[in-house]
C-alpha cells in the first residue's frame, strides 16, 4: 500500500500516475470527481476543446485490443488538445523482438508525455510506471484482473451525480466479481468514499476467494441482495468463462443472476442501474432494464470522457510541476 | 419519398442527414454545389484549413473497408478542423457481441456529432439516421447497391464546372448499372438538376430490371449510346461479377463496353470522361482515355474533398441550429 | 549522380525531395543539421508544437510495416502542426487492383503535400518522386537495401552533438553492411562530411561486393577494427539472414562480432556507441554496452524527431517557393 502510494503520487502528494484506487486517499478521489465535474461542461459545449494539453503527446499503448476504451481515451486527449499516438502492440515492434523496456525508452526519447496502458496481465501498468522516465505519467486503462481505475471513477462520478452523498448508500455489484478488474476497483473506491453497505452478488464460483478482506457483504441470491439497494452495478459476463465449467448456461445464468424489472422492484424505488458495457442483453441484464428509466448506463459513458480528461490533466500537471522549467 | 425527405431535412427544411439524392430537391443540390464551390479555394490555398468544425467529433463508421473513401472524408473533416475517429467495425466492438444500436448510443453519449457510414447493406445509413440521437448527423458514404450520394454530388460538381449548365446535356453512364450505388445516385441527381437525355449503356444482364422508372434511355451498344454525348461516366467493373456468369471475359467486355479513343470520337468533341475510381485499366476503360485530354477523373477526386466539406458543414449547421443553446 | 542531384533539388538548388544522401553536397547536409538543431528546442519545450506546416497534409505511404519509423515521422509532422494520413498499402487500395501511379495521382488530387515512403524495394522512393506532381515532396523512409537517409542524418546529428567536428574522427560500422540501407546512407554522409577514416567491420559474407568504391577500410576482425575509434555504429542483425546460411549461429556471431565492454575498451576512452534500433541484445550488442555510459542510442531516437522535422520543413519550403501563389 505504502509503496503503491509513493508510486502514484509525486513528492508534493499530487497524482502522477493513475494505476489503481488502492493507495490513494479519499481526498484524491474527491479531487478527481471535482475536476471531472469542471470538464463536463467542456464536453457539452459547442466547441468541445480546451487547450490544456496542447503540444503534449499521449501514447495509447494497447497490448490488448479494446476499441471502446481506446476511443474514450483518444477523445478525452483530443478534447484536451493533446496529440495522440495509437500503438497496437501485437502489430508493432515486439514482432521484431524488441523488449517492452526498449519500447518505453524509445517513446520517452521521442519526448512523449503519457502512456495509457491496457494489458492482459495484472500489474503491467505498475511495471511500466516503475520503469518509466520521471517525465512520464502512466494511466492504467485496465490490467488483467487487477484494476480498471478510470472505469471505477466514472462510476463514482455517476453515483455522486445521481445520489449526491456516498455514505448512506447501499450498493450492490452483481456478476463475475472474482475475475473482474472493474469490480475490484469499484469496491476500493466505494469503500474509500464512505459507502457502508457494499454487497457483492454472485454464484460461489464467481466470488473472490477472500472477499471479506474487502469488507463487503456476500450474497448468492440476487433477490435477497437487491433488497433496498440505492445502486446496482451489473458486470459484463465474459462468455469465455461459460465453457470453462465455472458457470451454468447463459439461460440458467439469466434466470438466477440476470437483472429483470421484476427483480429490480425489490430495490429502492429510485435505484439506479449501472453497467460498464458492452451489455450482454438477456444474459446479465434484460433489455427492459438496460434501456429503462432506472438505467444510467449511457450517462456512465458520457462521464467517462470527463473523468478521463480529469485524470489525464491532473497527472500532467504533476509532470509540469516536476519539470526543470516547469509551470511555464 | 416523403418519409425520406423528412428524415434528411430538419424542421426548417435544411439538410440534417445526407443519405440519398432521392427526397431532396433541386435547390438543395444547388446549395450543396454552391457551398462546395466556396470550399475549393480552401483546398487550394497554402493553409488548407478553416475552423468551421473545430471541437466537433466526426466518426468514420466503416463496416466495409475502403481506404480511398475513408481518406477523402478524413481529409475533408480535418480541413474543417474537426476531430476524427476512424472506427473499423470488423475489428471492433461487434467482436464482443455489442449490438449496432448499443454502439451508436455509446458514440452519442461520448458527444460525437456526426457519423460517416459505409456499409455493405443497402439501407444501413438510413437505419442509423432513423435511430440516431437528435444531435447527430449521418452521412452515407455508400450503402450496398443503394446509394453513394457524395460521389454523385462530386460528379455533378465536376459536370457543372466543366459544362456550366445541366439541362441541355446528354449524359451517358456505362457499365454495371444494375449493381451500382454510384449510378443510382447519379441518375437521381442528373434528373433533378434537369438533364433531359440520360442514357445508360450496358449488356442486358447489367441493366436494372425496371430502368424506365428512372426515365432514362437504355442502350446495349456502346457506339450507339455514345453518339453526341457531352458527358460519359464509366463505372468500375466489379471483377467479382465475372465469375458469377453474368458477364463475358474481361477481354470480351473491353471489346464491347470498354471506352477507347476510337469509340469516344463518336461523342461531342468537347466530351468529358468521368470515372469514380479506382480505374480498371484495359477493362472498362483504355489507359489512353483515362489519362487523355478529355478525362476529368482526377478533377473528380479533387472536387470530392470540397463536396464532402460542403455536405459535412451544412449538416452540422442544421445540428447547431437545433441544439438547445444553438448558434452560439 | 547528376540526375539524382537534379531530382532532389529544386531550380534554386534547395531540397525538394529527400531520397538519398548521394547527390547532395556537404553544405546541404550541414543545413539539415543546423535546421534540426533549431528544432531540438521545440521537442524539449512544454508545448512541443510550431505552426510551420499548419494546413499541410502529409501522407505516410508505408508499403512495408514499421511502427517505429512511422511513429517518428508522424510525431515530427504533428509537432510541425501538419495533418497526417497513415496509409498502410497492403491493407489498402492495391487490394482493389489500383496501380501505384493511380494511387499517387489520387493523393495529389486531394491536395496532399508530401509523401513519406517506406518500401521493401530499392528505388521505390525515387520512382515515386520521379512521377509525383510538381507540388509534392517525397521523403524516403527506407527503400529496400538502398537508402535510409533520415536515419543517416540523425546519426550525423548525434555525432556532431557529441564530437563537434567530423574530419578527425575514426568511425566504425559493424555488422551486416552488405544488406543494410542504413550503412549505405551512413557511409555516404560520413564521407561527405569529411570523416577520413571510415571502417566497416563484418564477416566476408556481409561485406558489400565492391566496398572499395566507398573508400572505406574493411576489417573482418572486430578487435582490430575497433582500435582507437571515436564512434562505433552497430547495425541490427536481421535474424532472417541466419537461416540463409550466410551466417553462423547467433551465439557464434556474438562471440565474433557482438560488442562487449571488453572489446569496446580497445576504442578511444570517449568513444560513443550508436545503433539504429531495435537492438538485438546479446546478438550484435551486449546489454551492458547498449545501456552503458558510452551508449547514445536513445539520444539518436530523440534527435530523429528533430532531424525529420528539419527535412520535412525544408522540403516543404521548396514547395512553397515553387507554388503559383507561393510564399503567401
Amino acid at each position: 500500500m505504502k509503496k503503491k502510494n509513493r508510486l502514484q503520487l509525486d513528492d508534493n502528494g499530487k497524482l502522477k500516475h493513475f494505476l489503481t484506487i488502492e493507495g490513494l486517499n479519499r481526498q484524491m478521489l474527491i479531487d478527481i470527481l471535482d475536476t471531472a465535474e469542471s470538464f463536463t461542461s467542456v464536453t457539452e459545449q459547442n466547441i468541445k476543446k480546451v487547450p490544456l494539453l496542447r503540444g503534449k503527446t499521449i501514447v495509447n499503448l494497447f497490448f490488448e485490443a479494446s476499441t471502446r476504451t481506446r476511443t474514450t481515451f483518444e477523445l478525452a486527449a483530443k478534447r484536451l488538445s493533446a496529440d495522440v499516438l495509437n500503438i497496437n502492440i501485437q502489430a508493432s515492434a515486439t514482432a521484431k523482438g524488441e523488449t517492452l523496456l526498449d519500447m518505453l525508452r524509445n517513446f520517452e526519447a521521442m519526448h512523449c508525455d503519457m502512456f495509457v496502458v491496457r494489458h492482459a496481465d495484472s500489474g503491467a501498468a505498475h511495471f511500466i510506471a516503475q520503469h518509466a522516465a520521471p517525465h512520464i505519467s502512466v494511466i492504467n486503462a485496465g490490467d488483467g484482473q487487477h484494476a480498471h481505475p478510470t472505469q471505477a471513477m466514472l462510476d463514482m462520478f455517476t453515483i455522486r451525480r445521481e445520489k449526491g452523498e456516498f455514505h448512506r448508500l447501499n450498493v450492490a455489484i452483481v456478476g463475475d466479481i472474482r475475475h473482474s478488474r472493474v469490480a475490484r476497483s469499484q469496491i476500493h473506491a466505494l469503500s474509500m468514499l464512505g459507502v457502508e453497505d457494499i454487497r457483492i452478488i454472485a454464484p460461489k464460483t464467481l466470488i473472490p476467494t477472500e472477499p471479506d478482506t474487502f469488507g463487503v457483504h456476500v450474497y448468492h441470491d440476487l433477490r435477497e441482495g437487491l433488497r433496498d439497494v440505492d445502486v446496482v452495478i451489473m458486470l459484463r459476463l465474459q462468455k469465455e468463462r461459460m465453457s470453462g465449467g465455472s458457470l451454468p448456461s447463459e439461460h440458467e445464468y439469466f434466470q438466477l443472476y440476470g437483472l429483470t424489472e421484476e427483480k429490480l422492484a425489490l430495490a429502492k424505488p429510485d435505484v439506479i442501474v449501472m453497467h460498464p458495457g458492452p451489455v450482454n442483453r438477456g444474459v446479465e441484464i434484460d433489455s427492459a432494464v438496460a434501456d429503462g428509466p432506472r438505467s444510467v448506463i449511457l450517462q456512465q459513458v458520457s462521464h467517462g470522457i470527463a473523468v478521463r480528461m480529469a485524470v489525464m490533466s491532473m497527472a500532467m500537471q504533476s509532470h509540469l510541476r516536476d519539470a526543470p522549467g516547469g509551470q511555464r
